[in-house]
């Protein structure tokens, strides 16, 4: 079976690590990763979710923070200290400014951020085929207002260092319009016999793969069932700030106004946890079948039934 | 007094040392530093020489190893293994790193290396003013022959790869017939009181500085008296390779060919280790005076009596 996930970072790794334990050796994950949320520092291109799916498919993530490296070193954040030279406010491990320069220095040689995410893959051995949404940048910009009047900011700056207090106004893909697909995507997209939105962020990771042109078209017309996963549990994002980003768009932070903000012209089937059963009326009604299954992604093991519980919604949509 | 001081790297930076222990407050020393030995290396601009300075000035140097930084991690190094990405060979540990990276980082956004460098200076503060020889970009090359043919290779690779294992059979200083001084270099050394060649590599460090057009004239016609030190004693290098790139421009490696070499245009005075009290006779009969005193830099105490030697010499020599 092919199966094409559309993730982000730190909920969307640990979901493909469940759905990897589901799946037999000879199905294919193809996952497309979110690119949005990629920032340049220090002159280094870092992918802060494509880095999170990598580690933590291919056993080098630190399990407590859920991102970065472990076994993890400081030396050169200290350092940037003493220089003076910022940002402090993202942490970038001694280990990590590997990926980043091995990166950086491919992509300066000339090679594509797809071309460059399977190289590193040729290490990490995700079990998966990881891609870019896009080789074409595009960052995720919020639009703020505070004293400093209003303005938009990078996603990392909203995210990690002001924690998302400040009330989103709006989420800008800056260079969606312009972007295209990275290689193999729209592919991946038509031929799978399935398509998986794990529980990421609907806004910020899977909203911005949906964001570049092309992309939530083929999603729409893929012959394959499309099942999503609630992120918001209880009325309240399972880890993360999606609801902060989610008013930016209007939408509700209930696992029911998630699935019709995606609505059924583009999936199929959706799942909310048992807490949310009283929404599942809601969302079939909006004609997108809907189950109640624990989606707390606690281990491996009930993120494996996470993943057997939405495969088997895909069969019962599938038409 | 204005103290102007040719330096490389370790021999050069643990004279500087000696230098700043001799002199008093209100005495200023300018170090034009060797950047012949510069590499680009994971997209970064490595200045080996500048940092060895800037690290022993500072107080951030690895004593033991006389290169790199104290209490390093060596976590990209590992990383880089990993990732099959070279070259290995060479250490850059990451506390090294965060220097390559803001060095970097502040060339691209245009800087010039002698901004940078004072940048970087403004947290080392090393005592001295420290330029680097020329913004423009020079790199030394070993010609070699070996199984592979005759070809030239980067200073690095033949010092720290090959550990000079292979014949120099020349010496080519790329880039340094179009490189100006950097801005400051000929004003100081036209404006010193006293030059000083400490023993450093004489052909790969000093005359890698020479090389670059203007700044041997400007020491040949400097008031000043210039007077350097011999890092050959007793027939060989101190520590390196010395005699190997010695024996590529056809000078002998003895304490006497090394200020021969210099010539009298060039040096006023030399100072040669006591085990080399025979060859000061050579020395002054091409014109140049010379002592024998104690030359190895076995602490500071005994480096700070090396610069008084080289300062009272001075004195003796000026006109």
């Amino acid at each position: 079976m092919r199966i094409v996930a559309l993730a982000g970072g730190i909920g969307g790794a640990r979901f493909l690590r469940g759905l990897l334990a589901a799946v037999g050796p000879q199905d294919e994950i193809t996952v497309i990763g979110n690119t949005g949320d990629d920032i340049h520092l220090y002159g280094l291109k870092v992918c802060p979710d494509l880095d999170t799916v990598m580690y933590t498919l291919g056993g080098g993530i630190n399990e407590e923070q859920g991102w970065g490296r472990t076994d993890e070193t400081w030396s050169i954040k200290a350092e940037m200290k003493e220089y003076g030279v910022g940002p402090e406010w993202f942490g970038l491990g001694d280990r990590d400014f590997a990926t980043h320069l091995v990166r950086s220095q491919m992509l300066t040689a000339g090679y594509s951020l797809s071309q460059v995410t399977e190289a590193l893959c040729v290490r990490w051995k995700p079990g998966v085929r990881l891609l870019p949404m896009s080789d074409d940048r595009v960052e995720t910009h919020v639009r703020i207002t505070d004293e400093q009047g209003t303005r938009a900011i990078h996603f990392q700056e909203y995210w990690v260092k002001l924690h998302a207090a400040v009330d989103a106004e709006a989420i800008i893909p800056v260079g969606a319009d312009t972007a295209k697909p990275a290689p193999g995507v729209l592919e991946a997209i038509a031929e799978a016999d399935v398509i998986l939105f794990p529980p990421s962020n609907p806004v910020v990771s899977i909203g911005s793969i949906l964001a570049v042109p092309g992309i939530r078209e083929a999603v729409a017309a893929a012959p394959a069932p499309v099942v999503g996963l609630s992120p918001i549990i209880g009325g309240a994002p399972v880890r993360g700030m999606a609801d902060k980003v989610l008013a930016a768009v209007g939408v509700e932070a209930t696992a029911d106004a998630v699935a019709l903000n995606y609505g059924s012209a583009l999936i199929d089937g959706w799942l909310v946890d048992t807490a949310d059963e009283a929404s599942v009326a809601a969302v079939e009604a909006a004609g997108i079948a809907c189950r109640a299954v624990p989606l707390l992604m606690t281990d491996v093991e009930a993120t494996a039934e996470m993943a057997r519980a939405a495969l088997a919604l895909a069969e019962q949509v599938r038409k």
